[in-house]
């Protein structure tokens, strides 16, 4: 179900295919959190974007409008009406940053919702009943997610019961699946390799969760705090520890340039809210860096965004009545530069699945590496 | 380039060939305040909406970001990349109901702005300079709208201050269009008939008004806080006295009711903020009455807002869904339904004229107004 179709040093170029569809890679995914992605953009609008896979967040989904209703609805890809592959993170990042009061056990974690308060528990167990509701084409494994900067003993600890919690969650999803009202029953597990920036750490835990033949592997606890020098070094050191005929997933990461080195270390899945956040705050992607549209420069500017670019926004719209939007406070400004944003990386994805598909990898990377540093928007 | 295809009773069909394309009435405008529909729908979407006119405000276009950018940029409609017709409004009415310390002379209004406080003078020449640069298709002239059920005395030395207003208009902007720089030379103007809900003030000001052979008439002043049947009776007697040969407008109206009731009594166009806005609340309109997505009994519901809609959103979208994200504060949820709502008027209009063209608007009109009463969101 997973092909690599060409390599070039560690970077891949490969085919995954769900019973969602076939998801080329290197791929960029989506971020819809609740079941939209931020900005106001619906599923069906997202084709003519070159999305190929949306990711949805299982401890927002369960918190609101909860999975029993998810499932009800015949789960998140029929609710969200995306005909496509979905990935649902396992609650663990959310219940670590986002939620209060947490306290962490061998059986899981309790916490506070952060929308209304009550206390909720999740465990290896409850995050794949959630996700099996949800109905996701890949699930992925409750983590804990250490902080990167985490002293050393506090990770080992932690690292070790990520393991206990996988086996836990690779054990439960399998029970799951072969239930009779399963919503996907084929639906696939992705395991997390944690160990902040602890070589050692991280190389051990790859070992042994290599070992357990999930359907993929992420790296996990990067994009947290650390230096992109320590992510790439953490990316050298562990990838090759990684299966080589399984998908890899660098989680939450990052910008373009971190995205063409993930690729260049190995890396097929990524997802970062960049490109929506970002273009929220005015922020617009280029092939010769970004533009902040509320600058006054681009009061009178009829250009699109990016006159290299292709996408709906780009065909249609001045950098003027966007900049005139975002100042009025229209939701339009905002959805339009999401749109662009979310073109963008998809588009940079299929790019460089091209020049890997050419065999010319290295010097689309560098080529590229030369134009994001131009950084347009400052001339 | 005004026909009038056909009659019922004082009910009209008619076509208003313009510059910037055909526009057929009895039409409901979708009103873009500052450039863009509120919700985040940007132009080339109105298509697939049954969108007709655009209308946008003078007041808010020359606040920001300013009447004289949107001219270098080659005028409001190429600003919104939209190539229908547009109408904007004169100011007068934002004059009176948002600016603040508005003090009002022969001359015009001094008022401050709603945005930064800055003191701005307009007039009717102001106005029409404004709505000049903007080059609309159809310009408003600059009016005083009185309240509703403000004192004779007032409302009398008003509105002969509006006849000679617009007398000051039609002189201005004939020579504005005559301008070699001139957006659109070729600029409607549309008169605008005041009187409160004084009878006789409205029919002796609707006569004079009706001598300047403009092209276009309104009603104006309504809708801001008379009865319904102050409305229907203000119309009854104020439209006789309006040119037959020339388009009539009824501006700020209405529910879908008042609107079947504008077109029995001789309306051509509308325009009115109830779809967007109520949308962004959580109302939907449908030929059964409307619906509040917020309400609980939706949670579960996986039909269309209206299972008899053929709008993009009632063809991919739940009830349940579009409820989930308006609690989940989702921008998309708002803006779903207003795109929802605002297909409801314009393809209420679209029924509206396909009655009027098979002579059985009456029959129609009383089968509307039955299905709107039946109030569907409350079962």
């Amino acid at each position: 179900m997973y092909e690599v179709l060409r390599t070039e040093g560690r970077a891949k170029r490969a085919r995954l295919k769900t019973v969602h569809g076939l998801i080329e890679t290197p791929v960029f995914m989506n971020v819809g959190t609740a079941g939209a992605i931020k900005g106001g953009i619906s599923s069906p609008e997202l084709k003519g974007l070159k999305t190929q896979v949306e990711l949805c967040n299982t401890y927002h989904l369960h918190v609101r409008p909860g999975d029993e209703v998810v499932k009800k609805l015949g789960g998140i890809r029929k609710f969200m009406n995306w005909d496509g592959p979905v990935l649902t993170d396992s609650g663990g990042f959310q219940v670590f940053s986002l939620a209060k009061l947490r306290k962490i056990k061998e059986e899981g974690v309790t916490f506070h919702s952060h929308v209304d308060g009550r206390k909720i528990f999740m465990g290896p167990e409850e995050s794949m009943k959630i996700q099996s509701n949800l109905g996701s084409t890949i699930a992925m494994a409750f983590d804990e997610c250490p902080n990167a900067l985490a002293e050393r003993s506090y990770v080992e600890e932690s690292v070790d019961r990520t393991t206990r919690w996988l086996s836990r969650c690779k054990t439960e999803l399998k029970r799951l699946n072969a239930l009779p009202d399963a919503v996907n029953p084929d639906q696939l597990l992705f395991g997390i390799n944690q160990g902040a920036v602890y070589d050692d750490i991280r190389i051990r835990h790859a070992r042994e969760i290599a070992e357990l033949d999930l359907d993929g592997y992420a790296v996990g606890g990067l994009a947290v705090g650390e230096t992109h020098e320590q992510m790439y070094h953490v990316l050298d050191q562990v990838v090759p520890y990684l299966p080589k005929d399984k998908p890899t997933y660098l989680m939450g990461v990052g910008t373009p340039e971190n995205i063409i080195e993930g690729v260049y270390r190995g890396i097929d899945f990524f997802d970062c809210v960049y490109p929506s956040r970002n273009g929220r705050h005015g922020h617009a992607y280029t092939n010769r860096g970004h533009l902040n549209l509320l600058n006054a420069k681009y009061e009178l500017d009829d250009r699109p965004i990016d006159p290299e670019c292709g996408c709906p926004v780009c065909r249609s719209h001045s950098r003027a009545y966007i900049r005139h939007l975002l100042k009025a406070n229209e939701i339009l400004g905002m959805r339009l530069l999401v749109m662009h944003n979310l073109y963008f990386y998809n588009n940079l994805m299929e790019e460089i699945r091209e020049a890997l598909d050419e065999g010319h990898f290295e010097s689309y990377r560098r080529m590229r590496l030369g134009t994001l540093a131009e950084n347009v928007g400052k001339h």
